[in-house]
C-alpha cells in the first residue's frame, strides 16, 4: 500500500500570515510522530524556508537540504514534506540531486506537498501556476496522485477588463492536448488520502474533465472514485 | 541590419473585442505592403484563429499553417505575425516543424509578435504566464531582443487576499537565477524596433533589473538603451 498524501493548495490561510495555521489539525493527523523530511527546494533560501515553516508546525520536521546525500535520506524517508515556491525550480533541484528518482522508488514514504510540492505529487507539473525560470529537464513529476491539480485555484473576476487567460481558460487549453482529470483547489483547500479514501477538505474545489461541464466540489466529500480505477 | 520587431502585450485592447484595434495604426506603419505570414500555433484551432486576426487587419496576411511546408517558408519570409495563445505550445509546434529555426536563420525578416508571440522573440520563454501545457523541448527562443518581456503585465491587487505570487513576485524569482532584464508590458503596450531605435507606446511599462529597484517607463519613451550593447 502506498504511503498515505496530504495535498494542499497553499501554505498560508487566504489572507493569513501565519504558515498552515488552516490546516493545522490535518497535518498533525497525517505526519503523527513521524520525522518529516522537508524539501525547500522551491524557494531560493533554503534555510530561511525551512526554519519559517519548522518554527509555526511544531512536527519533527527536518532539513532534507543539510542531509550529505539528499537521494538517499529520501529513498529512506519515512515522510517527506515539500513546501510551495516555483516548481520549474523545484523539479529542477529534486531532478539534479535524485530524490525525484529516490522518491519515486520509495512508494511508501507519506508525502505531503502544498502549492509546488502539490504539483509535484501530480503525473506532471503540467498545471502549475508559476513562471518557468528554470528548464527543469522534461515535466514528468512524481505521480502520487493520478490526477492534476491546480493549486491557488481562483475563479474569474466578472469585473475584470484584463486580457490575460482565466485560470479556467487555461485549464482548459491544457484539456485541448491531454485528458488528464484536474482539480483545482481553491485557496485554504486540501485533498487528503488515507488509505484508499481520498477526502477534499478546507474549502470547496472544481473538478476540470474533458469536454465536460466542470463540477464544483464542496469541502468534506469524499473524492476516492479519484484514485479508484 | 535586422528586420524590424513589434511586440504588442495583447491582441484586444483592455475591455475591448476587437483584435488590434488599439495598435492598427502601428501595425500599419511597421508592416507597409509587405505580405506577413501568420503563425497561428499558440491557438488549438489555427483555421479559426488566423481568420479573426486577418478580418480584423486589413493587412496581407497569409496562413503559414496552410503551406505544405511550412519551414520553407518563413525561411523566405519578408514579414511574421506570431499571434498568441499558450506559449508552450506554439514553442512545441515552431520547434517540431523547423520554422524555429528557419526564422533563427532569417533575421532579415520583420516580426511582430502578441503576447505567447512576443514571448517567442526573447531570448527565452522563461518569463511567460501560460500554463506548460506541453513540454516544448527546450525553453530557448528566438532572441530577437536581448531581454526577456513579461506579457500582460499585471500590478498587485492591495485589496487581495489571494496567497499566490503576484506577477512582480514572479519575475523577481526569474532574476534569482538570472541577470537578463524583464520588461512587464501592460495591456495595450507595445514595443516597437525600427532600425537601431526601440520605442515604448500605447500604455505604460515596469522594467525589472536584477538587484534594482522597478523603473516606471511612460508611453511614447526612447528606450534604444535596451538594445544597445
Amino acid at each position: 500500500m502506498p504511503g498515505d498524501v496530504l495535498l494542499l493548495s497553499n501554505s498560508r490561510p487566504p489572507g493569513g500570515a501565519e504558515p498552515f495555521a488552516h490546516a493545522r489539525e490535518v497535518l498533525a493527523r497525517h505526519l503523527g510522530d513521524r520525522t518529516a523530511w522537508f524539501l525547500p527546494y522551491a524557494q531560493a533560501d533554503h534555510d530561511a524556508y525551512f526554519s519559517w515553516v519548522r518554527d509555526a508546525l511544531g512536527v519533527d520536521l527536518r532539513p532534507l537540504h543539510r542531509e550529505p546525500d539528499p537521494a538517499a535520506t529520501a529513498a529512506a524517508a519515512d515522510a517527506v514534506f515539500v513546501g510551495g515556491g516555483n516548481t520549474f525550480r523545484l523539479l529542477h533541484d529534486v531532478r539534479r540531486l535524485g530524490v525525484l528518482e529516490a522518491l519515486r522508488a520509495n512508494d511508501a514514504c507519506r508525502y505531503t506537498g502544498s502549492s509546488a510540492g502539490t504539483n509535484l505529487a501530480c503525473p506532471t507539473v503540467r498545471t502549475t501556476n508559476d513562471m518557468p525560470i528554470v528548464d527543469p529537464g522534461g515535466l514528468d513529476a512524481l505521480a502520487r496522485v493520478p490526477f492534476q491539480v491546480n493549486p491557488h485555484y481562483l475563479d474569474p473576476d466578472p469585473a475584470s477588463t484584463h486580457q490575460g487567460e482565466t485560470r479556467e481558460e487555461r485549464i482548459r487549453e491544457f484539456h485541448e492536448v491531454d485528458d488528464v482529470q484536474v482539480v483545482g483547489l481553491r485557496e485554504g483547500a486540501w485533498l487528503h488520502r488515507s488509505g484508499e479514501h481520498l477526502t477534499l477538505d478546507g474549502n470547496s474545489a472544481r473538478l476540470f474533465r474533458q469536454g465536460e461541464e466542470p463540477l464544483e466540489l464542496t469541502p468534506g466529500t469524499d473524492v476516492s472514485w479519484l484514485i479508484s480505477s
